[in-house]
């Protein structure tokens, strides 16, 4: 039997368990050139929450009645297709379906020798070359530097922690919970690590972290840990813009500091990107990253949700802040 | 007799004439190796109103008590350093004082012969070359691409403007009155000139004044203005941060809307900067507009207000928007 996760509503605000709905059918049948693929592994990103509104962005929104998508690592269980056998693992943009069928249009082939296939999902996928490129293309540390990460225990926070140490920086992350800042410190060993939902002033809590003040802010969040970590900008300070889940659900724009006077006098650079642009290099940037996972200094570091029916509220705790690393669903 | 303009007390938000005073006392006496001059053009700037303030930027803070500075065209009055003539020219950081004791250094020569003294203030000083590396630094303009400009009636806001027409680009000036946006679009030929005064939805004007869309905005206000003109941001907009005048004489931030979700999808690039970061090329810029001027495609456009005792009013003129092009006093 065939199971599928539609959207069945928009979100107004926080995404819910009502937002979708699990249906159930036939394992479709494949014609000539079509392959059928069973998913393994399902890839749940804050990005997503984009997506569930009715707003043109760079993809375009999910619609009411139909599947949601993500990335998937699935495999071909059925080939009427000689460029695929039966067997190959495929990576790319799916359908939250069980089995689907695919011409293999826009998808990649990986390798479980390679790496364990879920880590196509995470370090040596969208989040791993997001925090790659995010970083050395934007951030572009220099040894000695100070570099603040918030959403520094999620996918992306901990890649970019990682570089930043290979690359000889001072690395403090931001997170949601002691067991995070705990891990970030002990496990993933950066220089210091705040609980921001503990932290009064985050100004001056970051002021006590940075001592010689912050070079690169990689911002994951938005909102008012952001504000407190610009407010300790050095002059030249880059801050590649990432994401904002502390504003993902919000209705409007809420309301923050008007921070162009510290813009200007300090020479700030914001830039926003999507990973995506960055499309033409990712075959170099996977296998740096699989070096640095080999020598150990960049970690393949999971939270595994089990069940497909469970895709919804794995996407969900993302904004409860439940996962350590990527999170993804293993079907 | 000599004259000089002291901070009498600091600005609690607008500065008024009463944090200014004039004070009167005997012209001074040289000795060996320096030179007396004579100031004959005083500029008026809006960056001044951050050194009123006792806060530390990339400038200190200007002290009470003591003579008011900025950018003056002097001339040498009387000379015990052989470096320096009698009626040599000079211009650079100088204190508000009609005649005031120099060793010359940090002090640059200048020739009439080349361009009026006046203009050393302006377009070939330090307005000129904010307007030239802001927007071919860090604008990168392209030819057909789409540039906006705030305070476009303004000294630095012309020169975009002019540079962003040699360039190629559809430009649209934003400015404060009729009578400006009349001469921005009659006079300096920009494609579009919309009067923010008269504008109730900056986003709307903005969107049909620039029906592709925003690839540059050049900002030198800030607030309510810019958050019109980022909304019709196109992907991989840039904005050079040149200028926030709107919030000058803000006690605090004040608060305007998170745009990090725009600032991700869009990849849009948010850069502060300052023209003395680019002192080592001012001279190959200084050249560029020179042969610009020469060519009549970038204007000398000042406003001139005759009279060292004006100089607080003409500099308090700046925040009501009374000049057009370069407010400078003439001595």
């Amino acid at each position: 039997m065939n199971k599928s996760i539609i959207l069945n509503s928009r979100p107004d605000g926080l995404p819910t368990k009502e937002n979708f709905l699990l249906k159930t059918g036939k394992i479709p049948k494949i014609v000539e050139g079509e392959i059928l693929l069973k998913a393994l592994y399902v890839s749940v990103d804050p990005y997503i929450r984009g997506r569930m509104n009715d707003v043109k962005s760079y993809v375009p929104p999910f619609e009411v009645g139909k599947p949601m998508q993500s990335v998937v690592v699935a495999e071909v269980v059925e080939s009427k297709n000689k460029s695929y056998s039966v067997g190959t693992h495929l990576t790319g943009m799916l359908e939250w379906k069980k089995y689907q069928v695919s011409s293999g249009v826009g998808l990649f082939p990986i390798s479980a020798d390679l790496a364990p296939l879920s880590s196509y999902l995470g370090v040596l996928g969208v989040t791993g070359l997001t925090a790659y490129f995010g970083l050395l293309e934007i951030g572009k540390p220099k040894e000695g530097e100070t570099l603040v990460v918030s959403g520094a225990a999620g996918a992306v926070g901990i890649t970019v922690s990682e570089i930043g140490k290979i690359k000889g920086c001072r690395v403090v992350g931001i997170a949601g919970s002691d067991e995070k800042t705990k891990q970030l410190k002990d496990k993933f060993k950066l220089d210091e690590a705040i609980n921001y939902k503990k932290t009064e002033n985050m100004a001056k809590a970051i002021k006590e972290a940075c001592p010689k003040g912050v070079d690169i802010y990689f911002d994951n969040v938005g909102g008012v840990v952001s504000d407190g970590v610009i407010l300790n900008a050095n002059n030249f300070c880059r801050i590649p813009v990432c994401g904002a889940i502390s504003q993902y659900n919000d209705k409007s724009f809420t309301l923050g500091p008007r921070i162009n006077p510290i813009i200007i006098s300090r020479r700030v650079r914001l830039q926003g990107f999507i990973v995506f642009d960055y499309a033409s290099k990712y075959l170099e940037a996977q296998m740096k990253l699989a070096e640095w996972i080999k020598a150990g200094k960049v970690s393949i570091e999971e939270t595994i949700i089990e069940g497909f029916e469970n895709i919804p509220e794995a996407f969900l705790g993302l904004f409860d802040g439940k996962n350590i690393g990527k999170m993804i669903v293993k079907i």
